[in-house]
């Protein structure tokens, strides 16, 4: 159910982007509790002029590599795994793309699973309807 | 309230798009309690490496005519709401663009009525202030 | 923490857009609780047919120059300092960009503080890790 928005400066190869996405997906399936086939992400390249950040925030130094995960997702899960989400996906991604894991941020929206429909007009994990 | 969020592939026609808009906004209005006039929508629209998703998920099928729809709203509504909801854009993205219904992947993102502002700076619908 | 997305019509200078980003990071710096250095935003230019609004809603006239400010924050404010961001807000772009403050749509996403990694594949806020 996760959706997943990725946002980083303009500039890179499809191929970076698509390890981008796959370690994130594999982050997400290796530590929290996403099926098989839950994959749904977004990619938004940005201008420099449309991509700010400070360049060091909580003593972590960001470049013009960073890269910006939301992920839009269940509340199901708990701090344990929300850590190790963490670090699965900057260890994925320093791995490949080779990405510097100073440069991935991260923030998880928690939402209801009745929150979602993934087709047919459903609500796909709610209760049975009475 | 709603602020909608609207992610496709890129190639589709300005009449498509705002069929997709005029269609979740209907949806909105007969089943969620949406008031008159409060429509925003956003479109994003991608390439095809900037816009990933598995071919198939709780056993519906996807392609790459895929919307996915995130509507920020406050968390007024009821779960048969949310399911009158889910049916009705679904049904009414079928019938005009025409738009298979298994292709509607919808999530909702739910906030604290206190959470807008609608301009000049004033909480929308918030208490009172003291 | 604020993950800070906007969208507006495409056609604006850099310098204009840039002090968006400003107005806003001011704002919550002043009024939010938002320490120094942490600033992450995001900018969208739509073309007209991608930003869908209505004309008027809760009485507030809006047009082409509409910014719709979309905060992903963690849910640590007040609703006195939500309704001190908002005044804020459109205080400041009044000033610059001189942005009409009725164009100021501002929606709040809260998460837990325990949703965020800021690099390094750390829980930047979360309990110390047993």
């Amino acid at each position: 159910m996760p959706l997943t928005r990725i946002s980083l400066r303009a500039g890179t190869t499809e191929a970076y982007r698509a390890a981008l996405v796959s370690g994130i997906y594999a982050a997400m399936r290796e530590t929290y509790a996403v099926p098989d086939g839950d994959l749904f992400t977004v990619i938004h390249e940005h201008a420099a002029a449309d991509f700010i950040f400070s360049p060091e925030y909580v003593g972590i130094r960001h470049g013009e590599n960073l890269v910006i995960v939301q992920i839009v997702a269940s509340a199901t899960r708990s701090t344990a795994q929300k850590r190790a989400l963490y670090a699965a996906i900057a260890g994925n991604l320093g791995r490949d793309p080779g990405l510097d894991p100073a440069e991935v941020v991260i923030v998880l929206v928690e939402v209801s699973p009745e929150n979602w429909s993934f087709g047919h007009g459903l609500m796909t994990y709610g209760p049975s309807e009475s």
